[in-house]
């Protein structure tokens, strides 16, 4: 066991604490900025930076929002580069009994080959405008916050409908930052004829399946190419990035462009203590109890853990997230940042005599809601019949028999007209439904909310009461023919009268729990939903008022903008490098002798002799990012994309609430590793030629 | 982020769930067990394995004690494999100028070349006779415990002394198990004329560095070979063992045998509490206070970065290992299963009245050393000049003066004349001193005993007071001259005289602490040490009555047998493998870009085209180790060698007082690597056929 430390890394070390770290920790790489207002001032202080109109305008262009997520033009033929895991769903649409691309990958070596994905499209944000004035004021005059909302409202439609006037190729759109500080009209140009170019092996793009979600070092060829047509012609693209294979160097800055899903950063420290507190603490062991009930439930042979697999994965994939979060929450340093926040922003307010009186009152306003909230918790937690998907069915029936006697506005919105197609689609699923399955689910349901809520609850009383849970699952799954088919096909058919003269015994007790949920919705609409947005709304509106465009709008999946340095970390008592190698996906595959999910894709296993080992594969950097960001651009300063986003670290489960800089990581594909799959593994000559050509050539 | 955990994984994972782990649980592969008492039962049950005698006999005498652990017998030809770390020092001793061993490390071609270690012995365990009843009935009849304690070490003496009489060719030694519970003559072959063999580059054995010091996964080719040699002849060994470079398989049974430091699983709970409660908050709080302190020293420029870069990495090794211990004792579970073992110990004794008379009073006693040692402990642990080399000079020359001036055995036992050598060398140490560094630490040392003990403190009244400790440190090292050689040259030629003449300014300060320092260890000998010897032995004992050898001793730096499982573990949310391979040690450096102490060694760099990248490195099982297993064989069932054991990872930091095998386990070098190491990357054919060699060819 050597003690011996070099001395060129201990060097290293001391200037990292003598002068990195305060100076850091002072200035982190926070924000997920908009075009509109990006960080000019910190890119300037601390990275001597200073972009201009025309690379911001660039690096907008360039990027897109695809699927749920961000992608990126890399050429002038619109080709555009994503995660696999955003075109994911595609892939499996596209697939047939003979081609199954996720199993295969595919590559279009000609273009006449590029298959079309015909639920992909593409936008790209062409035009902003700030409209806050003129939505604002629609509401300024009105006779109280609930008016002045609706005002509001009509106010946005009214400017998109007049922009879609005059903008007839563009899909305007009102977005609202800063929780109505600001409202902007942004311009989509939307592609619709979108084409699948290449794509990886699912498993080479999920190396290391749910164990490496989450985890760096990190071994994902987690990227695929799409291609827009116009005209049934590739786009010509004015502003796409260049490619750029050597990718970004220890400590440079690089920005991640893309459209971060949500964040709640700017919310009251009450919320986070409930989340804390009563919200997550009540997830996890629910989620638990489920979990370990499906365990016990695979245990009784091969078919019942086929049965329970995908569910036991769900599970456990939300509770890594939770419990992340939750173990970020318990940190006492994430605690007393949020709180000298809060109370710095409160002290500031103070001094101001009108911010005091509108927004003074905010924070014990939130702080009311969840005390309110926490007596009702456990009962709007658990009165439902989660896990068994008949008990769903029939509450949907239950619900749909009752809502259909109404006018379709009058509705849950589930049943609304608009909806009813999407809502019939569900319920006549072909989806195989196992009855031991079932039997077992609602069972362990029953007991969970019995011991939960007690036999006395209205909800638990209306189902099971303080029989045994077992008997009273196996009669409701006995006296069930929801899971046929051709049963709820006639429901449908037979409509509200059909459903009402049911007396299938899930249906039969769906309609004694409807009423019964619906209570309790309303409660919660009428208590603390319309509460706890008002407060949020102020609590923002404060903090707006207080810091204006110097702090980031929380994420709202629209286009930002984020800046960091790539950058590995300190994990435990040893080093995090900032990138992996080709040579690490061959150990961890031989290190594991290839047993799934650690078992190397087979191209990527085939061409081991071709590849440079050391070639870069997948790399870290500190830039804030969210769900969203998937697939988003990884750009140096001179406007070329290093590597496409696709993940971040367990130790930025806490993203929701606070920007971490110390561990806390996102990561990408690097570059010069999706050339090298392109050129030495996948034979992608052209395609890799296409990225790599120079510009103008 | 895909979220489908494969179904076979998940199968396993059940399994494990289901089957293995409360099994597991119950019978942990705990124990470091000795040869006369094998932990036969738990290997019939769990592993349905029954070594024979001759089985058992055989891989005793195969093991060695070399260096400061171990080694095994892997030739006919008297050949043993050792860890790098274990020789690191002897070929420090045999490099020169022109031929650094650790840089380039060493491979002799023919045995001529082979190189002399003048300060390696090895030793095999040859015999081991039970003398307990003879040890303990002479102490029998004494007055009191004193008298017993002096009567036994004389009937030790007495039985070592026959033995040597007897076996004159062999090395007899008493060891003591159970804290007195038996007492085993151990009889040891020794070989001095031990000869280097191979050892790769220190770079290759320590990869890394501190930062992957008991990290796994982890790529560190830690071995080495020595030969041992009898009348100049390779020593024709009849024990050793076969060599199988296939390695150990997932989930397989392997043995570790060798000679672990030691433990204090067998203690108190109130010593673990004065450990956790206490004591590591103390030594932390000082640690991080000096190794900051240095930190500070080292950013004034390259120079002092350089002189202080040994000792803070000293201070972060060991930071690291007392956190990582802290952390394990902060454990609730560690804390409840050492209660819930002694609270069952202590109601079994209360069943029988002869031992609840002897032992039934070890815990109050044990629990009263350490209330009377806590008001205490701050004097005895800050009353010292630790850090300053000059200080420690001027406090040996203090002592040395005044215990010169008794007959050899009633001085303090470094000042005895057997060890009067050692101690002048150490005085005359021809290191460098560096006065700023002396007097930053010296300044520093001074300003935290201020901080901690208060200026009216007895040690601190007689070195600063309430003195400003730059000043006073300033003054101190102005006034010494002990930095000069020859001044320390004439103290020691001029002997107590010249040394009570002596008005160098650290040693008339020494003067003045040194009353005070031999009191404090006064005090420490007679209210703390003998009671807490005491008191621990009867709680060691205690367990013995009632347990028996149903449990293993506490390791005591003698030859121990541990078994369990070759596995990997879950970490955070992901899977850590049970090996590594090449291709990962080539990802680790090129991922760190070749960054000390990432860098990969020469010779292992040069010859990556040349190794088979899938070929297994280092591998981690759960087998019982601790400090001084270093160098341990790594055996399997048939007796073959399938690796050499190294280190522990961080999850073992608590080892010193339970056994963890959930994430803990100990790590080897694999013998695979190893042969494709000598013969890939060393060149060294000749010794991997000496190793592959079947039995007689």
């Amino acid at each position: 066991m050597p003690t011996n430390l070099s001395r060129r890394v201990l060097v290293l070390f001391l200037l990292y604490c003598f002068l990195c770290s305060p100076w850091l920790s002072a200035r982190a790489d926070e924000g997920m900025w908009t075009f509109a207002n990006p960080p000019l001032k910190q890119l300037k202080e601390k990275y001597n930076f200073e972009p201009t109109k025309e690379w911001l305008d660039h690096v907008r262009l360039s990027s897109v929002r695809v699927g749920g997520g961000t992608g990126s033009f890399v050429s002038a033929d619109g080709l555009v580069l994503t995660n696999h895991h955003i075109v994911r769903s595609s892939l499996a649409k596209l697939s047939t009994q003979e081609r199954d691309l996720l199993k295969t990958g595919f590559y279009a070596k000609m273009r006449a080959e590029e298959l079309k994905a015909s639920d992909l499209t593409v936008e790209v944000l062409v035009s902003m405008a700030d409209v806050t004035e003129r939505v604002l004021s629609a509401g300024r005059n009105a006779a109280d916050d609930a008016a002045a909302e609706a005002s509001r409202k009509k106010e946005i439609a009214l400017v998109e409908k007049e922009e879609r006037e005059k903008q007839s190729a563009l899909r305007p759109t009102v977005i609202s930052l800063y929780e109505g500080g600001e409202y902007w009209l942004y311009d989509y140009k939307k592609y619709t004829d979108v084409r699948v170019v290449f794509a990886p092996e699912a498993q080479a793009a999920e190396f290391g399946g749910d164990y490496d979600n989450f985890t760096f070092p990190r071994y994902a060829l987690d990227c695929a190419f799409v291609r827009v047509y116009e005209n049934d012609k590739p786009a010509q693209i004015q502003d796409y990035l260049r490619w750029n294979s050597v990718g970004a160097t220890e400590n440079e800055l690089i920005f991640v462009v893309g459209n971060p899903g949500s964040t709640d950063r700017l919310r009251a420290v009450s919320q986070i203590e409930y989340q804390r507190d009563m919200s997550n603490p009540m997830q996890l062991r629910s989620l638990t109890r489920r979990r370990d009930a499906l365990v016990r439930f695979s245990a009784r042979g091969a078919e019942q853990a086929r049965r329970a697999s995908d569910t036991i994965s769900g599970y456990n994939n939300t509770l890594k997230r939770l419990q992340g979060q939750q173990e970020g929450l318990l940190t006492e340093k994430l605690m007393r940042q949020k709180l000298s926040e809060e109370s710095e922003l409160r002290a500031r307010l103070a001094k101001n005599q009108e911010w005091q009186k509108t927004y003074g009152t905010s924070w014990d306003e939130m702080a009311a809601v969840y005390k309110k909230l926490t007596p009702m918790a456990k009962r709007l937690f658990y009165s439902s019949l989660a896990g068994s998907t008949l008990s769903g069915y029939a509450l949907a029936f239950a619900q749909y028999a009752a809502e259909m006697k109404k006018p379709s506005a009058e509705r849950l919105p589930a049943y609304r007209d608009s909806n009813l197609e999407s809502l019939k689609s569900q319920l006549l699923s072909p989806a195989p439904v196992y009855m031991d399955y079932e039997e077992f689910v609602l069972a362990e349901r029953l007991k969970e909310i019995q011991d939960e809520l007690g036999a006395d609850d209205p909800f638990v009383k209306a189902v099971v009461g303080s029989r045994n849970s077992m008997e009273t699952a196996s009669e409701l799954i006995k006296g069930t023919k929801l899971n046929e088919l051709a049963y709820r096909k006639s429901l449908i058919e037979g409509g509200p009268a059909a459903i009402d003269a049911s007396t299938d015994a899930l249906i039969v007790v769906a309609r004694q729990l409807d009423p019964i949920v619906r209570e309790l919705d309303k409660w919660n609409r009428e208590n603390v939903e319309g509460a706890r947005n008002a407060a949020g709304e102020k609590v923002a509106k404060a903090r707006f008022a207080i810091y204006g465009r110097s702090i980031a709008p929380d994420a709202n999946f629209t286009l930002r903008f984020a800046y960091g340095v790539v950058k590995g970390y300190e994990l435990g008592t040893t080093l995090v490098p900032y990138k992996t190698t080709y040579a690490g996906l061959y150990d961890r595959g031989a290190s594991f002798e290839q047993k799934p999910p650690f078992n190397i894709a087979p191209q990527l296993l085939a061409r081991r002799q071709s590849v440079e080992l050391t070639t870069p594969f997948d790399f870290v950097y500190t830039a804030d990012t969210i769900g969203g960001n998937s697939g988003s651009p990884v750009i140096n300063r001179k406007g070329e994309i290093v590597g496409v986003n696709f993940d971040s670290n367990v130790h930025r489960f806490v993203s929701r609430y606070v920007y971490t800089e110390e561990t806390g990581r996102a990561m990408g594909v690097h570059t010069g590793g999706i050339i090298e799959a392109l050129r030495k593994v996948y034979d992608a000559p052209a395609l890799a030629d296409e990225l790599e050509k120079k510009a103008g050539s």
